[in-house]
Formats: C-alpha cells, structure tokens, sequence
C-alpha cells in the first residue's frame, strides 16, 4: 500500500500541472487544500482498483469552471466533500475510494483532499489521463457510463442533483450552473465501480503525475535540464521555443478561450507558435501548419525552470518552451478521437499523433 | 366534498386565462391535458388545506419558462407528474394532495392533470392568487417557506434536484435549466404542509376561478356583457377599449418581455394604451400616467366575447378591453410590495391599489 503524505503533493501538483496542458485550475490552490487536510486527517492510502472489490463505489469528485475564474473563488475545503456526500447518500450506497476525473491542476490534488478529509482511499486513476474542459470528455464516456447522477455545489450553499439522458447534456446542464454560481462549481459525478476503473478508466495516473514531478525536481536539484527530464518520463517532443509575444484571452459561457502567440528564438526567430485554448491547450501550429493537436497534450514550460504555465497565468514576455505529449492510448481509438479529436473542438484537421507529426518539424529542439 | 369534472374544466381554465394576466401560458393546453386524465382515471376531488392532516405534504406543480415556447413545446403529460414523484421520493413522505403555485393559464390546470393521473385530491389554493413571472413571487416566500428541494424535468429525460439558499437562487438556477431545456420545464417545487398552505397560501382559487369562468359564461349564454360579469365576479375595474396598434415581444433569458400599446376607441380614440409585460403584464400606463400595476391583476379581453387575451397571443388589430383586478392582500403588505411591487420588476413607482388609482381614470368607462 502506497501513501499519499504531505511531502508528496509538490511532486504530484507539478506532474498535474503539466498534465494539465494549460488548464485544470491552479495547482498551487489544490496543493494547499491538500497539504492542509493531510496534516491535519493524516496521509491518504493510494490504492490500484484491484485493491477494491469489483462491486465496491468510487467517487471521482472535480471544480468545475473557468480556470481564470477558479484561481479567483477559492473553495472553502468542505464543498467538494460535501458534493460527494450528496451523491452518496442519493446512491443509497458507501462509498469505498475517492477518484479524479482528470490529471491536471486543481482536479488532480482536490480529491487527495476530499480523501483525507473523509478518512477514503484514493484510485491511482483518472478519466482523462489529462485535462479537458468539458465533462463528457472522459474515458468513461466511451465505455458508456453515464455521468449522471451527478451532484454540483456551489461555496454560497446551493446544490442540484443532476440525473441527464447524455453526457453531452450533463455538460450543458452543469455548465449553466456553473456560469449561474459565479462561474466555478464542485462536482461529484460518474459514479463507477472499481472494475468499471480498471476496465474503463486510465489507471495509474496518479503515481504517473507524481513520477513526473518527482523527475523534474530532481533535474533541477541536480541541475540538468528539467525540460530534458519531462520528455524522457512522459515520452513528449519540445516543439518550439521563444517568447511569449501575445495573449488573447476572454472568460465567457464558463470557459476561458483565446490563443497564445510565441514567437522563435534563437535559431528560428521568425517563426510563431500559436496555441489555442479552451480552457486546456487545444491546437498548436507553427507558421500556420498545425503541428500538435488534441487529444495529444500542449503544455507550455518556463524554459529554464520547466515550470508548468496555464493559460490563464500566461503573459507577454515569458520565456518558454512547447512541449507535445502523447494522449492516453483510449482517446487514439475512433471513438477517442470523435469525443476528443481535433473535429470535436470545430477545428477541420485530422489527428496526427505527436510522434508522427513532430518528426518533420521545422525548428524542433529536440533531446 | 367537490369533485371536478371534465365539464369543468372549461371555467376553470377561462378563470384561469383572465387571473393569469397575459402570462401562464396557454390555458388551452392544460385544459386538453387535464380533460384527457380525467376522462381516463376520473374526476379530481377538490378539498379545502382543512380537510387534510396538518402535517400533510402537499406539492405543487407547474411548467416553468416563457409562455411563447411553451405553446410551441407541449408536455408529454408525464412530466410533470415525473417531476412531482421524484420530489416526493427525495422527501421520502408521501404526499397527500397536489396544488397550484399560481392560478394562472397552464399552470391551473396541469396540477388536475396531475392529480388525475395520481389519484390525489387537488387543494384549493395557489402560491400567488394570480399568475407572476418568477418562482420566489409566491406568498409562501412572505413565510420563509422555501421553494426548494424542488424538481426540474424537460420531456426527453433530463432532470435536477435543486436544494438552494433562498428563493431568487431557485428561480436563478431552475430558470438556466429551463433555457438549457429549450425554453420551458416541468417543476415540482415548495413543498408544504396542509398547515402551511392554510396559513401562508391563497385559499380558495380554485373554486375563485371556476366562479369567475361560470360568470363569463352565463353571460355568454343570456346574452349579457360578459366584461360587466367579469367585473362583478372579481371587484375589477375596466381601465380602457380601443384597438391594439403595436405589440413588441422578445423571447430570451427564458421570459417574453415586450409592450402591448391599444389606441382607445369611442369616445377617447386619441389616448394611447400601453401595457408592458414580462410573461404577465407589469404595468399599465394611459398616455405616459400609469394606471395600474403589479401586484394587482392587469387583463385584457375581447371587448366582445370577454375571451382573455394572453401576451403571446396578442396581435395588432384585436379590439380589445384591459381590466384592472385587485390582487391577493398578501400582496399589499409592505413585505408583498417588496416582493412583487412595482419596484422590484425595475419600474420607479409606488403601488397605488386599482380601486385608488382608476378613481381619477381618463376615459373610464366603468359599469
């Protein structure tokens, strides 16, 4: 049995920061939260789904919203578990372990925090293996679990039960939600088994995160490259590296959208990396051919320190380097690619993986 | 113990046309739906809040969301009995006799819909003792008594459980579902105690509307004015005839707001009518001098037929007469004004009781 302690959560929110591609909230916020509840409860057990009876509840619990929003509302600690509770206590039925439902950010070091508050496990698992925006978008969807019923909660006291037709509705309904409580909600949603986990789910993430930031930080101890650190645990390509020249960015419908534009340096001055984002980075082009798309990930890093930089804390001047890291093996599949491909975000590309694509990049740094 | 039949439903839903002033929707529909479920499972007792235990639950239900969409979007007829079930599993006590939460169109009679359908009494009252446009505009707020949990159900499957801090949050969050749901929604909500419903609720509107439907009709029948039936049943005051000349609606944020102008006839054809309605009508003004306004009842008629007209169906060319009618005096307490006085629809007026106010009328023509 593995144990989450307070010492661990600095490696795991860097790997979540990363994985976030750009979103997923602020690290930092659910790092506190985290470090703050284990100290005071004690260490979290973080189990594999095999430690659980196949039958036995799990509960993936989220902040839903606008990252720009989220790094503004700061939970008060007990919504998300109350959130959980709710739903609980509808299913009529204990839950047995906590769960993420996506690697990024916040999302990934919230429900460390729920656990410890609750005295539960935590799954080395997600749903994402990654962050995305938007709720349907998680493994779980292509094995036809529902997200529903799901409960949301907002810091002021309310709550609604949400029991929908689709996942595709779960989003819409919850989204509206989320923009009618000041644009940041918790959730608790798609109650699963533990087999459901092991069959449907994208396990080990957490060790994964924490793998990562575990590399990068002791690169930077060791001061070798933290950046050369990244791509040899994750299996990712440095696909550009310059300056940060321009940030559009607008917070509207519960999301936040805009691109980001850097501009080449060293041996490639002239050339512009353009990100665009909802939320989490989506599509990276260099010069206007499209070079990394979604489901693969686009995390953007300081370039000295590796610092993972979300979309909402990006700014002109910042020097930075763009990392693609390939996607969890279940959203390369048709169906992965139709909930979470290119096509899915409006964009009239087809997915190439990074490994492919990279290969012929102009510019690229790589190791 | 009264019973209502399918030949009742006629007057009702006419009572019902004229006290929901312009707004609750179609009474048509609901008269269809509520003739078909009695034909079906019988007739619907009507009981006074007396006849049950104090400690009775009794639950309202009626179909939310602007008054235009709902004519184009019909209920399945399980909704809403859907939504009140589910209600009633949450509050896992049975609930003993359905009821109004406004006397109102559509919202009159789908609770003998559903009634019907259950084999539940229906009690005579309502949360408003006419129709108003939001969900905390019930005098069941004047009591504290909140409008959640309640249930929001769209036909294709979609359903919340809210649970708020307060009222305006429940019409906040239930009115972004209903927009998400296309524009209209069933809804179970204020759940109360028989007790409740006698000390906080409108006792009586049920048998008042079957009453006020009787009038127009007899008239009808004998050849009479039924505009001077309508008059005698409910205390009003007829405020102005003419033509109308213009009528703007706009259907978003799931309301239809808009301002109907009527250009008198006879013997004042240059005065200038102007009702401006959010689902009901607001307020009335005679060249630019209001003349009546919420909380009392603002209707307008066929001058001929006496047929209510409601905002959605109103169209240049109809000739047609506004009734002023004095409202529930729930509503004439300072905490009423507050509720739904002519300030808190944004109009900079103080509520001047019609039997008051159309004492000075220009152009009266009052029996």
């Amino acid at each position: 049995m593995k144990l989450i302690e307070a010492v661990d959560l600095e490696d795991i929110a860097l790997g979540a920061a990363l994985l976030g591609a750009g979103g997923g909230g602020d690290p930092y916020i659910g790092k506190i939260m985290s470090r703050h509840s284990i100290l005071s409860n004690g260490p979290v057990q973080l189990i594999h789904p095999n430690d659980l009876e196949d039958e036995a509840l799990v509960l993936p619990v989220a902040m839903m919203g606008a990252p720009t929003v989220m790094i503004e509302k700061l939970p008060n600690g007990g919504e998300a578990s109350g959130a959980l509770l709710a739903l609980q206590k509808y299913l009529a039925k204990p839950v047995r372990a906590v769960m993420s439902i996506e690697a990024g950010g916040l999302n990934s070091t919230i429900p460390i925090a729920v656990a410890s508050q609750l005295g539960l496990p935590l799954v080395d698992a997600d749903g994402m293996g990654r962050a995305f925006p938007e709720l349907q978008m998680a493994s779980f969807t292509l094995h036809g679990i529902p997200a529903t019923p799901m409960v949301i909660a907002d810091e002021k006291g309310n709550s609604a039960l949400l029991k929908t037709i689709d996942n595709p509705w779960a989003e819409r309904i919850a989204r509206s939600f989320t923009i009618d409580m000041g644009g940041a909600a918790m959730i608790a949603l798609y109650p699963v088994t533990a087999r459901q986990v092991r069959e449907a789910g994208i396990v080990g993430t957490i060790s994964y995160l924490k793998a990562i930031g575990s590399s990068i930080r002791q690169a930077r101890a060791e001061r070798r490259d933290p950046i050369a650190s990244i791509l040899a645990s994750t299996g990712g390509r440095r696909i550009f590296s310059g300056k940060v020249v321009d940030v559009r960015r607008e917070t509207s419908g519960g999301f936040v959208r805009g691109t980001t534009r850097v501009k080449g340096g060293e041996n490639y001055a002239e050339q512009i990396l353009s990100i665009d984002f909802q939320n989490e980075n989506i599509v990276a082009h260099v010069d206007g051919k499209p070079v990394v798309t979604v489901p693969d990930l686009i995390s953007v890093v300081d370039s000295d320190s590796a610092e993972p930089i979300t979309t909402e804390l990006m700014r002109y001047g910042l020097r930075v380097s763009a990392i693609g890291i390939p996607c969890a093996e279940a959203w390369r599949t048709p169906a992965g690619l139709k909930l979470v491909g290119p096509r899915s975000f409006g964009y009239n590309l087809d997915y190439v993986p990074i490994e492919v694509q990279t290969g012929g990049l102009p510019g690229l740094v790589d190791e």
